[in-house]
């Protein structure tokens, strides 16, 4: 079985709450909206991602055979709640933020309108789906605006969190623009286009380093990109040039190096002049080793020779802030408004809609939240994408969504596009919203 | 699929490489081990997990039919590899530190010996999966330290990095002394005990807090433990001293109140107060809410009368530091020992044995690592768990890995089990291994 589709992929409080709501006949409809609730430091944006993989496991939601009997073997749950699990499919509305649109605090990219027990038992594995990949792709979109013409490409699977992340990250940071990720599964699986060279291990397999070399060129001659800091970067850089006429005879040409560790920007201009003196011109540079968006703008704007990156550890775990502030939230249950009070957790009431406002050169300049039915100057970024359970339209291309991706970020405001933080964008919260959550905060008193 | 066992759960070099070795006929035995290079800040020791779903991907490693049909369709791959590619499987032999197992930098937790291309396919699912539960079993373990006697439960499934985060952090914060899970299907997968109440939603979506309380108690009468956060936290604690009483009479105990927001030492004493006073001496208290091993020292410290934890995102994904430096390295190829030169990245060659000794107390006082061969005073950490690709004995019970956690634990020095971090263990490197290195760096010059 794949996990990832499990029903079971919940909290144990939300049976409990389905039971409760079983047990006292609360069917009405319910409508909740995730969001984030604030930025973390030293971040100015955010780009939604992850909604594809919500609408699969909401057209997919059942309790299988297998899993039916685990419940019941618990003895936590009663005869008819079972029966009525059972055969508990998603039949609800979902409306969102296409993937790849950037977003701010207390701008909901999701809202879910369904009976209360299939909104509520589905928390959360959607926030566990549209947390990760909105975290990943944020991220990756930093790195994306600091090297914007270089070749970018996640090299983080072994250090994700598990096999998905490794996965859905290889997903989140391509809409954001990478070029493509090392991570064959995400191949298969997505068609995101797959780069990779070699490891120290098959250098150090071989007695010599120039032979590795040869050899690998001449079992990968379409795609021969060497290794050359196993044991010394500059001294493999000669070598790499030393052997060059060898393989150009066998009509194999050196595509490129790359590095690994130590002093890249140094290393790089050293090997770049090896190359270029060598009559390796050609050939392109290509660096990995700890990089984040800091470290790629301090190697270019050094000016450090490198024409591609590849980025692991702290793409795939977005290191520096691991995690957003993010919440699946009621809004609205049986037609009521509905607003969480606890303490530096309020959030807003009700159905929502995010208009968005661009200046004169087409960069976003403010966004108005508002309730749903009132209309606001600006593009309605919230649009319906499943009705009764089933897409409104077949899921868009992965290019599709990097597209759009790409778009959002050529119309992010300057100040966004650096990673200073001082920056706040303007998200207005409309006198509509302000006073349906004093109405409903009357109501609870 | 479950794409956790696909064999394309891979990075694209390792096929790359693969097809270089085919094509040179390097089939010999290759040596490669997992260690971790250095603490995060912060860090005092490590607790290895992750070793039983190696386990079970190394015994189910195969290519399936679809996989061979879309890695013949990339055109990267000529047939003769392709053909070996198909039959490949799992051959070799593991030795391992046992899962549960305290250890230190240098320290090797894994050894794969196996032909080269089966040891060299591996390394990117082994380091994901060793890396993943090995990162929140530490994690965990420092939580389990500063709060020995209470109940900890692992809330972190919504903002784990995807599902297979989700399940394993269960599993190995499980191992590391947590109570349990709430995430079910941990639950189901595992066997690990499961924990819940209720949300906000469930509060919300009635139109009384009250109701909600009472309504959700006789759904779940033997488990009521009630969430009194969502609007006014002391007024909620004092509707359920006016609530009980009506319980009791319908034979429902109040188990406890939890609550999730605000400065939760101090709700938490006027709760506790509240609460005795209306006769509820016997309801425990839960918190939640931003959660690690810091707060938790600090709320024990202030004296704050809370019962159990309920601890997410910040165990999940180990916040604080979401990564550790760890590597998967050739340590020796057909008979001969290997090393890594790069630049703040080299390892020590060759196959490693890890010696433990104690002090009088029996607390841990120093280990030695050396070369396999040789014999060091201590207790031998690294043990044969497969051969031939069979594992040697069957899965151990989670619950002894457990206890093997909690003994090792017990045994930690002293200043490590505070969460200082001036101390450092003493990992020593034998003659023998410096020796090794110094060889392997003549031949290799």
């Amino acid at each position: 079985m794949n996990p990832a589709n499990s029903a079971l992929l919940t909290d144990l409080y939300q049976l409990a709450m389905l039971q409760g709501y079983d047990h006292g006949g609360m069917e009405e409809t319910a409508v909740f909206e995730f969001f984030v609730r604030r930025l973390r430091p030293g971040r100015g944006f955010l780009m939604a991602a992850g909604l594809e993989q919500v609408l699969e496991f909401l057209e997919d939601l059942h309790f299988t055979p297998e899993e039916m009997q685990w419940l019941a073997s618990t003895g936590c749950f009663d005869k008819d709640f079972l029966t009525h699990l059972e055969t508990l499919r998603f039949t609800g509305d979902v409306h969102a933020m296409p993937e790849g649109t950037i977003f701010f605090p207390n701008e909901p990219i999701l809202r879910v309108t369904a009976p209360i027990a299939q909104a509520q038992l589905v928390e959360s594995r959607l926030i566990n789906l549209l947390h990760f990949q909105t975290l990943i792709a944020s991220k990756a979109a930093r790195m994306v605006l600091m090297a914007p013409d270089k070749l970018l490409v996640d090299f983080g699977l072994r250090r994700a969190h598990g096999a998905e992340a490794g996965l859905l990250a290889a997903r989140a940071s391509y809409i954001a623009g990478f070029t493509g990720t090392a991570t064959v599964l995400a191949g298969m699986q997505f068609g995101i286009p797959l780069f990779g060279t070699m490891a120290h291990s098959f250098v150090q397999a071989h007695d010599d380093e120039t032979l590795a070399f040869e050899h690998f060129a001449h079992a990968q001659p379409d795609n021969v990109v060497l290794l050359i800091d196993t044991y010394d970067t500059e001294a493999a850089a000669r070598k790499v040039v030393a052997l060059a006429p060898r393989l150009e005879r066998d009509g194999i040409r050196v595509k490129g190096v790359r590095i690994d560790s130590g002093n890249l920007a140094e290393h790089a201009r050293r090997v770049r002049q090896i190359l270029d003196a060598g009559g390796l011109g050609h050939a392109t540079l290509f660096a990995s080793s700890d990089l984040d968006e800091y470290a790629l703008r301090d190697l270019l704007a050094s000016g450090a020779p490198v024409d591609g990156f590849g980025i692991g550890t702290r793409l795939d775990t977005s290191s520096d802030a691991p995690y957003l502030d993010c919440a699946y939230k009621l809004q609205e249950y049986a037609g009521k408004a509905r607003r969480k009070r606890s303490e530096g957790k309020q959030s807003w009431p009700g159905r929502k809609q995010v208009y968005r406002n661009y200046d004169a050169e087409g960069r976003m300049a403010w966004d108005g939240v508002t309730v749903e039915d009132e209309l606001l100057p600006g593009e309605a970024l919230i649009q319906p994408v499943m009705h009764d359970g089933r897409r409104l339209a077949p899921a868009p291309r992965l290019e599709d969504i990097r597209s759009h991706a790409a778009a959002n970020l050529t119309r992010l405001p300057e100040p966004l596009c650096s990673l200073q933080d001082w920056y706040e964008y303007r998200v207005e919260i409309a006198p509509a919203l302000h006073e349906l959550a004093r109405r409903v905060d009357l109501a609870q008193a």
